[in-house]
């Protein structure tokens, strides 16, 4: 863990700190719109990007600097987390965000730096064995009743207050709450899931000493809820993973001195930008509406973060068409957001999900930024292979922000 | 030093951990073709690689992925450890391989890590002065018959068993076998070479505490080598240099979760691969029995490390027409290859040798990378300015294998 500190601390020092100390201020505007899982490749020589009418962001891109970025590194194929937190500005390898933060965020929760965040199965458990880590995949409506009572029943453990939050199915996420922020290693405990059915449960232990306290809440936690479901058929049990606490992060404001406001209708796209204190209200309705909101609430921040969902679920779906389709759909929205004319208007990914793969994939995310101070006319159009050619080159997407500071004149000159 | 061991550290947890840690397992076969120096420069306005008939690596390098890469860094010549450690993903910076392991591996020793390799020159010593730094550069087969008379005479020395092996005309090596492994610096002891005639030889002096017991026995090794030699005329004595342990390295199984087969008729580049425990049989004869023998034992391995030396010999001789045939020649082979259908085939060299500089260089290496999952489309052939298009970009070459892996979807997703 030292040498893991160490280099966070060395890259803080060099690369954080020194935009910190460039940052100013001023009345300009960035949007930056994620169509999440952007990026593609060929099925018949052309890849989703290629296949779809665009003509809005052909024009955008000509006039633009282009290029692709990477999330993480070469190779890595990154989850939603790593790949906005990118997007933000944040080292998705020093700022690792655990898989029970990122279950609590799409199901609503609002994570502190007090919390234990926990993503939760319930499951089947027979004389001391898993006889099923899914409960049979009991109905969500079930599960939502299942959960409810818990929280009615189970309220505190310790000095721990207790937040359950129903998901899909035999999916649901448990927050435990101290009254104290957390320090890094509190929640290094393993998961409970033995993996194969047949076996008993795995027992919480702590894998450092900070996580003692932890491990001993959910083992109590585990033995009240089965006290609970002992008589439920199927979900009697639960398995715990991915015990996680909130990373110590600078927030967005402190890092980059930018007001933002995230307008996204999936809560965990929302949750990710609250993690670094971005405005996240919660919205309903299709990327019109978000475009729409972020049309009324234009005056009232610096930066904007627009994330569009559809997108990379048809390409995880194997759907080229229909990726393609939404891709069009966006293209035809992009007027309302450009007739803003906001000083840097960045539109990219946040990863590929190429309809070929059906799932995230390592490929570079192609981005424009459009701003009065590019040079632009390097690329005739907004695809892959087009960027390759733009005057962003390849790099990485922890770039991007100082890119959009940069073109905002909110960064100082550096040395004299 | 320390900052040395401490960066090594960080960067061992966080880079290679990661990937460690993200490999899977499956059916897939990774094909790496390094065609020794391939890189070159223009002579009237061609580089070897423009200058050969290359119908096949042209169709293939445009539906691959394109690009160059960087060996060490920007503008250092690497040799051939370092060139083939970044293509087998380890830093060649952070793993540095000793010259007398070079040297061992090419006279075909079996380098463990319970050994001190040292390469070694016969040389004249008269009145405690040598006289000849490489007495007179005797014939190989004098050289031979001294070195196994060496063999038979001195066989231990204290703990250390000796293992000598002829080389070409005044070279040998010699290996110093303890009976346990040894610590990263216990080897660290200055060469005795005084590098000018009409001095006296260097004392093998330790450079560290632990280093001391090695310096001691090979002081004692020169003395008894002299006792031996001393009433030859010319090779009477011998100089030491290069003293190396094997860098402590994780295998390349271990990793990167591949059973690797190293095809290399060149003794040194099967020892390169030895070192990361790829299996590494000794095997004689053309490009094309490489490629027999690759097809013999296709289905026995996932990963196949195919070596082409002859590209980069002619271009060290400076003879750019020949350098050009030899990759011509490969060309023809090439389908051969490409009938095996691997799931990522990679074609490139392990640095550049351009005829024009007759030596290695520090010019990035051309790479054509094909998969199923490439975007492609972007070069007209292979040839180092048309690699500049394409989707690779210029990149480390430590970063190839991780490239290699995600194309081969042995790599998961990185954080949820």
């Amino acid at each position: 863990m030292l040498e893991k500190f160490f280099f966070f601390a060395v890259k803080f020092i060099i690369m954080q700190k020194l935009i910190k100390n460039l940052v100013q201020k001023n009345n300009s505007k960035i949007v930056l719109v994620v169509l999440d899982g952007l990026g593609g490749l060929p099925v018949n020589g052309k890849t989703e990007l290629d296949a779809a009418a665009t003509p809005n962001l052909d024009k955008l891109a000509k006039e633009s600097a282009c290029g692709l970025h990477i999330p993480v590194d070469v190779g890595i194929t990154p989850g939603s987390g790593p790949g906005h937190f990118a997007l933000f500005g944040y080292d998705p390898i020093e700022y690792q965000i655990g898989r029970g933060i990122l279950e609590a965020l799409g199901l609503r929760l609002d994570v502190k730096n007090t919390d234990v965040s926990v993503r939760c199965n319930y499951a089947t458990i027979k004389d001391s064995l898993i006889v099923d880590r899914r409960a049979g995949r009991i109905p969500t409506e079930q599960s939502k009743k299942l959960t409810e009572k818990l929280q009615s029943r189970i309220k505190k453990i310790n000095e721990a207050e207790l937040i359950f939050a129903p998901g899909m199915e035999h999916r649901f996420a448990v927050i435990l709450r101290f009254p104290e922020p957390l320090e890094a290693d509190a929640a290094a405990i393993n998961d409970t899931d033995p993996q194969l059915e047949g076996k008993p449960p795995l027992y919480p232990s702590p894998l450092s000493k900070s996580a003692e306290r932890v491990s001993l809440i959910a083992e109590k936690l585990i033995n009240a809820v089965h006290e609970v479901l002992k008589d439920e058929k199927q979900a009697n049990f639960i398995l715990m993973r991915g015990f996680s606490v909130k990373p110590k992060l600078p927030t967005f404001e402190e890092a980059f001195g930018l007001k933002a406001l995230a307008i996204a209708t999936y809560p965990m796209y929302g949750g990710l930008a609250k993690l670094v204190d971005m405005d996240t209200p919660a919205i309903k309705g299709s990327v019109e509406d978000e475009i729409k909101f972020l049309k009324q609430k234009y005056n009232d921040y610096d930066f904007f973060f627009l994330h569009v969902k559809k997108i990379d679920s048809y390409g995880e779906d194997g759907n080229f068409a229909e990726k393609a389709a939404r891709i069009s759909e966006f293209d035809e929205l992009l007027p309302q957001i450009i007739e803003l004319n906001p000083d840097v208007l960045i539109i990219t990914g946040d990863h590929s999900t190429p309809a070929l793969m059906k799932s995230h994939s390592w490929h570079p995310v192609p981005v424009l930024l459009k701003s009065p101070y590019v040079l632009g006319g390097l690329c005739n159009s907004f695809s892959e292979r087009e960027c390759y050619k733009g005057e962003l080159g390849l790099f990485p997407t922890i770039k991007l922000m100082p890119l959009a500071l940069a073109h905002a004149k909110r960064l100082k000159k550096f040395g004299a």
